[in-house]
């Protein structure tokens, strides 16, 4: 079987387990007869696919207890498998969702690692700086990169944390198993997605 | 008396009380020859600046009790006139910095708002999206433009109570009016950096 998480960056395949990934733009150009089963939240790819006969759109399939106006089905698929929790999935964006008992509460989006870094880059000259991964964050900062550091790495943290408390906290997403190394009670799934849309096959016998 | 803070996007006089800003591409064509007392973050500015007769750099004069390496002018400036408290520098960045007794303890960087908006607008598309000043930082977002607002506006008041506490939390720059807002220990002074810059050249009888 094989299942395709659509981002604004990448296409990522999963091909009965093995993952491999495809920048848009040479996504834009592939073509295939197998079929796959996707999600895609980029509106241009999306509605290029939407005419292809082998291409599968799980989008519908999925049912969510929320309020939420307009959640994006990258974070509908990754909470659709978890009961009780919060679910972060840190790509370009991080993405926090809460459930409980099979229920959506809400959440809220924050710019990714990377595009937090060109944020500072944008800023000034002086502030386009590495990331210190060992950045302490019980400390204050007593020079520049890691002032810059703990202003990325200390807001999602604490955010985090307070919202989550004792619940599970599930870490997606390609800097997921980075931040889920700031966490008691975290989870890394880097499948997460795949899991959730191979179970909603099963399920609706699509 | 003139006083000139040139920052990354502008250069901000302050005239004997008066106001006004200068774009930086506008300031390089800029002569006076009155005498300007000024600080600066933009290092070929400051290069441009540093044969001039009648601008003077106060940088060398300012004088702050701090093991942080690297520490930006000003910051250094708008640190220099408090003894106890929180400082908050809300424009391109917001730079916050903690004093107690005259010493200064450490501080950090976050994104300005206006950055934070372009980060997530170069995400995608549909991130693309107004600050909704009045978000509730209280309840999980139910929609993706609050979902974004929280996520700009959550990290930084969540931060700055962590470390402030009970002292005081004096704001300014661009955005320090609208941020102090979230905060019952606030003071805003738009003028802090140009009042510390006053009174340095008093003291120190430039």
């Amino acid at each position: 079987m094989i299942l395709c998480d659509i981002g604004n960056t990448n296409a990522t395949f999963c091909n009965d387990g093995v993952i491999s990934k495809m920048k848009l733009d040479e996504f834009k150009e592939y073509k295939t007869n197998d079929k796959i089963y996707y999600i895609c939240v980029n509106d241009e790819t999306k509605n290029r696919l939407k005419d292809s006969k082998n291409f599968i759109d799980l989008e519908p399939y999925f049912e969510l207890d929320t309020i939420y106006q307009g959640l994006g089905v990258d974070r509908i698929a990754v909470c659709h498998s978890i009961k009780d929790g919060v679910i972060v999935d840190a790509g370009s964006a991080i993405t926090v969702d809460v459930m409980m008992n099979n229920k959506h509460l809400g959440g809220y989006i924050l710019p990714g690692i990377f595009h937090m870094l060109k944020a500072y880059e944008n800023i000034s000259p002086r502030l386009k700086l590495p990331i210190n991964s060992q950045i302490a964050l019980d400390a204050l900062p007593q020079r520049t990169t890691d002032a810059v550091s703990y202003g990325i790495v200390k807001p999602i943290v604490t955010l985090i944390s307070d919202i989550a408390r004792d619940k599970n906290v599930y870490f997606t997403g390609g800097d997921g198993q980075f931040l889920s190394k700031f966490f008691k009670n975290a989870i890394y799934d880097k499948n997460l997605v795949f899991r959730s849309m191979q179970n909603l096959i099963k399920q609706k016998r699509i």
